[in-house]
């Protein structure tokens, strides 16, 4: 396949009919098609060849939907920016997939002298903004306007389309390089789950830079539905959406469901127009799942699990298994089962496949599975050996097929050749009632290779000795399990960008100078 | 992907449930997975090497499931043969694609000696009938017991999966190849319209020889679902089946409608099981899809048009355009729209696409087209000329993409620069009250280029004159195009082997010694 025949498709269907929404604009599926086409030949006039890649730094929009087509239209790649990011972090991801055409909105405007210092590949600057373009800058609609469309370079299947950026968090930043095909199948898994159409209106309200927005989008126009998009999420312009457009379908994330939850006005909108509503991106609490159920008792949810690398989806827990009671119960704490096209299997540090039950590596095979990381063949070859992707997530799989996340592979520690997952140790200790924050990490050990450690923050006024987080320990877990050695601090623990535990922080003075086995 | 993935998941997911039905046999998935790994393993201990193929010549079966994936899992190619040939029929096909192993069942038992001496490639000959195998066959049952499973040879993408024989009414048979990634794409289509899941059972009804039939062996164990599999079509051994097995989902054609429909005690069955019913294969008129869905008023209707070259679905049309009134009515007479991952365009003679409304040749682009016919290089270049199939329909779209068939291409004639469509004189002339039968060709004309020529068969009783005729199309259609001569006989016109006019019988007479533009 190759992700413009939505395009055409849709146009087909319903060339009148509305394409996208954004605020007070609306174009139809013609009139989209067609600036796409003359964006495309804008980039090709500006001297993209096939296969150059064409960067966007700005909030989700209308002309965001359009970006994420035209260079594709052309032949070339589109490569989306991380908003959140700061100028010499922007700077480094284009001077590593080195596009000559970048395009900015408002919100950018004034980091565009810095980043063209700091990336000379950057040769044209696209104003995608509102209002008139900046000096120096070529206006995105005046440009479409002046250029003839071009006819679809029809680039596809394994030819490279995008580029995400992931990670930063520990070393350098690695673009998921994803074709056609894998953006493709991704697509259609998501019909399989949810059987989206023509008359599915879709609000994307994550950031269209990532992907658990952006795959959306390609999905949304694979079935001729229409776009209604946000520039950022707040829960207010979220639900005003829904009731403003008859919203039928829709993605969030914990947080955003958290905030919505919390509105206090939440009764008076109208959200009797949703039918699906799909969660994912981070573990979504079983509590917080069924409030979501209350809230939209007519809709059929949906739980997915992946990463970029999986385009990004791997696994579903479909609707019929959010139960609490009967044959289906159970499952809700899951990451559900390997979707249509994929294939799923725990194993252990060798590779082997482990049976039900037993905990390992979680990898994944199948068309979903990125081409590889931009210009990183090693990091490549190693998270793709033996033709499975190693998501670097630890879990175990019941006996039918669902997958319970455990650990991240990186957190696991192995001591005296056992196993030890941090997240069971934490949990252990989380329950000692005068423990507000803790984090386990495994330290050099002589004898045992690894040695569980714990870093421990006590509640304002409370006090806690080492001995004692530890003897509450073995009341719960298993002797091999529980820390041997045990720090109290006073200060709270560093997060990381994601606002995670930092534990590259705090494993750090323990392994200055010596190679630990993952990071 | 690789169609033997689908067993895997199943076999993850539903281990010890039930896989296949047949007669009173039934199998979990761990049992048919385990026994298609020592199918594989029999075949490669015959000598198959990658790429080659195995035929079967066999009812539909349990047995036959499991042949549609072990030539695969071994790394070779599935042939299934037609039921209905005669054996020098047969032996051609099997001298075409030459097999070394053929599967053969109790039915064509007697016609293997034949068979042998007609295709020598054939030097196995395994048993898959009832009963202990006759002299110098494989015993089916004693093989596998006694072979070890082999690993999957794991191929898949554009590699061969199978090759189904079609047409032979006009020349040479064609074996179309179909790939690993053609088929799955067929399935996660089927998926897409008709959310198939694990709760599927679904019942394989028609001949598994038969891609009508066949490419739903692969949806079913894609989506992990259950296989029930009768011998052969009756309406009583379908509704039984439904009843007794709790059957959710299938397939007809409408010669199986109208069969189910006129049976007396139709109302005795329990059809409250069946959620989708898939029809298609030929066109299935109105009143009769409305009887059906008088019949089964819980279940989703989906219609799909295609062809075995398109693995074979290319258009659908969902059960929300199964209306007469409202806005979506005036559908039913279509065969839909492009389905989720096809393209497809109405064309001129020149490939170019013509605007709605305007009658051409139907062509389909995706990953659903096959790979090209075995061993024709120029047939295949000639039907996938431009990278799109060209289906041999005629046919228009309507302004919302909905493709209306007109008729088949070679059946147009092409007068003084006009395209009349056959299918347009024979409805204007079957308006006649004393027309029992007939059939509308184009014959050399030297002013002309062709001339349209009606051949007619009267009611019984009745008479007619050539002149009768001509007035008659002139108060209905345009005057280029009523016949310019017409033949009236008595006798039956011929019949093609699916039961068609035989059009080709019908010119030879007039076009002998000529070249015909299409045929």
């Amino acid at each position: 396949m190759y992700l413009t025949q939505g395009l055409k498709r849709a146009r087909q269907f319903r060339g009148n009919g509305r394409a996208v929404i954004f605020g007070e604009r609306s174009r139809t599926w013609n009139e989209v098609v067609d600036r796409i086409a003359r964006l495309a030949g804008l980039f090709r006039s500006l001297g993209l060849a096939d296969g150059d890649r064409v960067a966007m730094l700005a909030h989700s929009s209308d002309r965001y939907l359009e970006f994420y087509y035209a260079p594709l239209w052309a032949g070339g790649v589109m490569v989306p920016l991380n908003t959140r990011l700061a100028v010499p972090e922007t700077v480094a991801l284009l001077e590593d997939c080195t596009p000559a055409i970048l395009l900015v909105d408002d919100a950018f405007r004034d980091q565009v002298p810095d980043i063209l210092r700091g990336a000379p590949c950057v040769r044209h600057v696209i104003w995608a903004g509102e209002g008139p373009a900046p000096e120096g800058m070529i206006d995105y609609e005046a440009a479409i306007a002046a250029t003839a469309p071009i006819e679809d370079r029809l680039r596809g299947g394994n030819d490279l389309a995008c580029l995400f950026y992931t990670g930063g968090t520990t070393g350098r930043s690695k673009g998921v390089m994803l074709s056609h095909d894998n953006l493709s199948a991704n697509s259609m898994n998501a019909f399989a789950n949810m059987g989206f159409n023509e008359d599915t209106v879709h609000l994307h309200s994550g950031p269209l830079f990532h992907l658990a927005a952006g795959s959306r989008v390609y999905t949304v126009t694979l079935c001729a539905g229409t776009h209604v998009i946000i520039p950022r999420f707040t829960p207010e312009a979220f639900l005003e959406a829904i009731q403003r457009h008859r919203v039928n379908a829709a993605v969030i994330v914990p947080t955003m469901a958290t905030m919505i939850l919390a509105l206090p006005n939440l009764k008076d909108y109208d959200l009797s127009s949703i039918e699906s509503f799909s969660y994912g991106a981070a573990p979504m609490p079983e509590a917080l799942v069924l409030r979501v159920m209350e809230l939209l008792p007519h809709a059929r949810l949906l739980q997915s699990y992946g990463m970029t690398e999986l385009s990004p989806v791997c696994s579903t827990l479909p609707h019929r298994y959010h139960a609490t009671t009967g044959p289906r119960a159970g499952k809700l704490n899951s990451a559900g089962r390997a979707t249509y096209s994929a294939e799923m299997r725990i194993v252990d540090a060798e590779d082997r496949e482990l049976p039900p039950g037993e905990i390992g590596e979680i990898v994944v095979r199948g068309p979903m599975v990125m081409l590889g990381y931009w210009n990183q063949p090693e990091q490549t070859a190693e998270a793709l050996r033996g033709g499975w992707m190693h998501t670097g997530d630890a879990g175990y799989m019941d006996e039918e097929g669902f997958v319970f996340l455990v650990d991240r592979v990186k957190d696991m520690i192995i001591t005296g050749g056992e196993n030890v997952y941090s997240t069971e140790v934490e949990n252990a200790i989380y329950k000692h009632p005068s423990v507000r924050e803790c984090a386990v990490i495994g330290i050099p050990d002589e004898r045992w290779g690894e040695a569980v450690h714990a870093i421990v923050v006590p509640r304002a006024g409370c006090e806690i000795a080492p001995e004692e987080v530890i003897e509450h320990c073995r009341t719960l877990i298993a002797g091999y399990k529980c820390p041997r050695s045990v720090e109290v601090r006073s200060e709270p623990l560093p997060l990381s960008p994601a606002n995670k535990i930092h534990k590259v922080v705090l494993r750090e003075p323990y392994w200055k100078g010596r190679a630990r086995r993952v990071n």
